[in-house]
């Protein structure tokens, strides 16, 4: 188990005549990650409503707010505890017996276009056996053609172009990865996080977008762009991809300096929490599974 | 009200060894669409399963098959009882208000890359007057800009292909006006069913693809293609766009030819039972909301 | 005749071990634009060689430098005495007519996929008489479909995004036009020179991309960004599109503020000479033609 | 020295009000092939012209044709005397001693976008040794990467969707290999031939698309699709990508079955026509140089 603690912090500033915000920015509410304390504040004294998502989970912060200064704080403290398996025994679930709310997650979205990517997938990981060892070999061939940095990739950059142009970010990682596990049928889903354990010359803790992959009934976490420490990802949001969890959603005109974040693990004697490391087993914090 | 019967009528030939399919050919149970009756034949004597989405009522026939022939038939009476709007009446719904499950439907897609057509949606629809009619401007726009034409498209073309090559079938009109729909924040779907009333000269009866816009708490049926009677149309799937509501996804190798469709309304005396016509009114069949 | 005089001051600082160069910043001699003075002085003291296109007549600049500071500039002052002409009298020239070298400008290029528009530019500009007026209409479409703004594209951005996304600079409209131009088989190429007379709103003195289109045996200019004024224009290169014709290709390591750059026209008593203003009539001043 | 004879048929069905063709068809008069004879037929009794392109010395035939039946023969012998070179003393030509009229084909073009696999070809071939050794390893890796398969691109596919789809047939593979030279600053051409020794299971003897690369002062023959034997290709047309070659551009409407080719290689005792076959050597035909 890992006990993380972050905190969030958003300002904007709106033009007339202010604007509409969905903001995810809350830890979703898991059987494997539970909130242990929270606490938000949003400077403006408007109504909010936070809704859950009933199949991920997500939760989503709602408000209108008026023109001027608007300062959203979200801080945390969430356990986590994980399922660790052997990465050589987890097996890919056959199409006929994956469930339907996973059957989603093998079609192909915006920013992972599966259907262009099946000669792709077949010549270069068709003939792996299959299980989390082959999605494995995807995430690193992905790590070795894709080059980490800054501000090279846009909100319309596609696993395609990623492909095509070999830099991005962690959410190209995401989607590229995500796209060839498609193109083989195996399920994958994009996931937002907070960056934790990555190192600082890449520039100040962030969100992060990672990988969700369905395998022998569950979700495993991978970490295309290894640039963090999956074991210390807090889930936010999970979709088919970027299009779907954004960490802010933003009707109107706004200016707003990057999000300031932190992130850190807690430790104390006598209690079961580790501290985040990169570990050799697979990791997953969902089981999803339909009740049909 | 109409009742309408339809029969599909779908054969493959498999190689070996064998496929896992995922049809969606079952009309789906709603609200306003109830089943008559409805009888299903698969020439195979193979397992099958029937799963619903919680969420759409879609209905999806799942079955694993054996080298062969495959012959799956379904056919069914169906009663759809519109609601009938004014279509002067009808209010766009302001964002802040959207239920969480019809904001899915702002999001880019696939096969709907709004993010992309911003500045396109606002220079020619901006300055509208909000409302049902303007969404019926879009698909009105979309109409004129592309051209009807069989075998001009593939699975992988997109709403901006068609925005480029300003030709398509059914399907791309429909990805184009949910496209430009989602790009002024309204959300807008991809549904399935049959075309009904289709002149002959396009072909045989074939399944049909149409779009359903969220306004004022309602889906409401549009048929951008307009090669079709809205009224007749049963509803078979729902989605974001084409990725997510095949007739048939197939997991292996197969041969088959077209499917063959028919489709008829139902009057009797005494009967309620109206013959589906073009009409003036804006229609709806479907008022999901989420209890949130 | 109109008498410009120019400058264009540019500065590089180069990395290890140095870099190549090939500037496209003197004016072209041809039989409309003849050179009264020139002067070219660059900070290095390194070979240098000018070549000329034998087909253009673009000239050339080539040398390689070595790390540290460059400094190049090119002062010039042009003569160019344009062909005036009446635009409801000149023609669209059939393409059996068509020269070799202007056949050239009706296949598509990197940034002006024309292939793709057959359709759009048929149903936009297919009825309309063919003529130059025709070519004016399709300007003048680029010019209400595309919004001006500064940082929008990139060196990447082609016609077909332009035709999406609705927003560019001078070398977005450019390129949109040319392409619809070639769908419709009317030779149309990407010419660059500096956009004498805009307005300083948009930024300072820049390089600026128009289009020439071949009607009557003549290339005719036209300015779809309408951002600048066409009779004030020295031609710099000409080519096929913003591939062809960039200012300086640079192979190696720089870093370079933006280019610096003046334009004035000169006018004296006694003197032929004009102040380049938005004309009605149609100007030219190539009229290349095939020996053949 | 190889002597080839071939002859190419083709037949059209024009519709009203006829057409205009532009056929390259015609061998290549070159300084390495020379015409021992050749013979054109057209069936309507038109005017019709054979224009010379200077720079590339491809031959166009141009007519205009009445509606009804077409048919063009064209038949000849060709004297093809290669230079043999020895791959491992080919150099790559530094940038800044390309001639002007090679620097064109380092620019990107409609189907080779290579401003976009600038990393792709720095990661994959750029720390090999510069010269003929490192384009084989390019078409070696495009060979490798993209299966052969008929009936699979289009007019509008290009090197980004090869690179993507992975499949296609040999105008694919050629504008693949050559935007990655040009992401290297290596020139390379589309050239157009007839497949001559290709595997008749792929089909019958067809046009072909074959690949140029400037090194040392010569443009060097490759096959990225290994199709068919380079030593038995006559060269017809040369251009930046298959925008610049088409072996017939028609302006009107036709119909017309596939083209019939043949070809073969002419050998006689004291005579020195060798049969084409597969060498090790490099093997060029062209050795264009500016003058300047």
């Amino acid at each position: 188990m890992v006990r993380i603690q972050f905190a969030i912090d958003l300002h904007y500033e709106l033009n007339y005549p202010g604007a509409d915000f969905v903001f995810n920015i809350h830890a979703a509410k898991t059987a494997s990650q539970s909130i242990v304390a929270e606490n938000l504040q949003i400077s403006q004294q408007v109504p909010s409503t936070i809704q859950t998502d009933p199949v991920t989970h997500a939760r989503y912060l709602r408000l209108t707010a008026a023109p001027g200064p608007l300062h959203v704080t979200y801080q945390a403290t969430v356990d986590i505890d994980h399922h660790i398996g052997n990465p050589d025994a987890i097996n890919e679930t056959p199409v006929a017996q994956l469930p339907l709310s996973a059957l989603t997650y093998i079609y192909p979205s915006r920013y992972c276009q599966s259907d262009r990517l099946a000669m792709l997938a077949m010549s270069e990981f068709g003939n792996l056996p299959k299980g989390y060892r082959r999605v494995e070999a995807i995430q690193n061939w992905v790590r070795r053609q894709v080059t980490f940095r800054g501000a090279t990739s846009s909100s319309t950059t596609s696993a395609l172009d990623t492909l095509t142009d070999r830099v991005g970010v962690c959410r190209d990682f995401a989607h590229l990865m995500i796209a060839i596990c498609r193109a083989l049928s195996i399920p994958a889903r994009f996931t937002t996080g907070i960056d934790y354990g990555a190192d600082p010359a890449l520039g100040p803790t962030d969100f992060h977008a990672y990988v969700e992959v369905y395998l022998d009934k569950r979700w495993y976490l991978f970490d295309p762009s290894g640039t963090a420490i999956p074991m210390g990802f807090v889930r936010l949001g999970t979709g088919r991809d970027a299009a779907d969890v954004s960490f802010a959603t933003i009707f109107g005109g706004v200016v707003s300096p990057p999000p300031l974040i932190s992130v850190s693990a807690l430790t104390e004697a006598g209690r079961p929490w580790e501290t985040p490391r990169h570990r050799p087993e697979a990791l997953s914090t969902d089981a999803t599974v339909d009740k049909a």
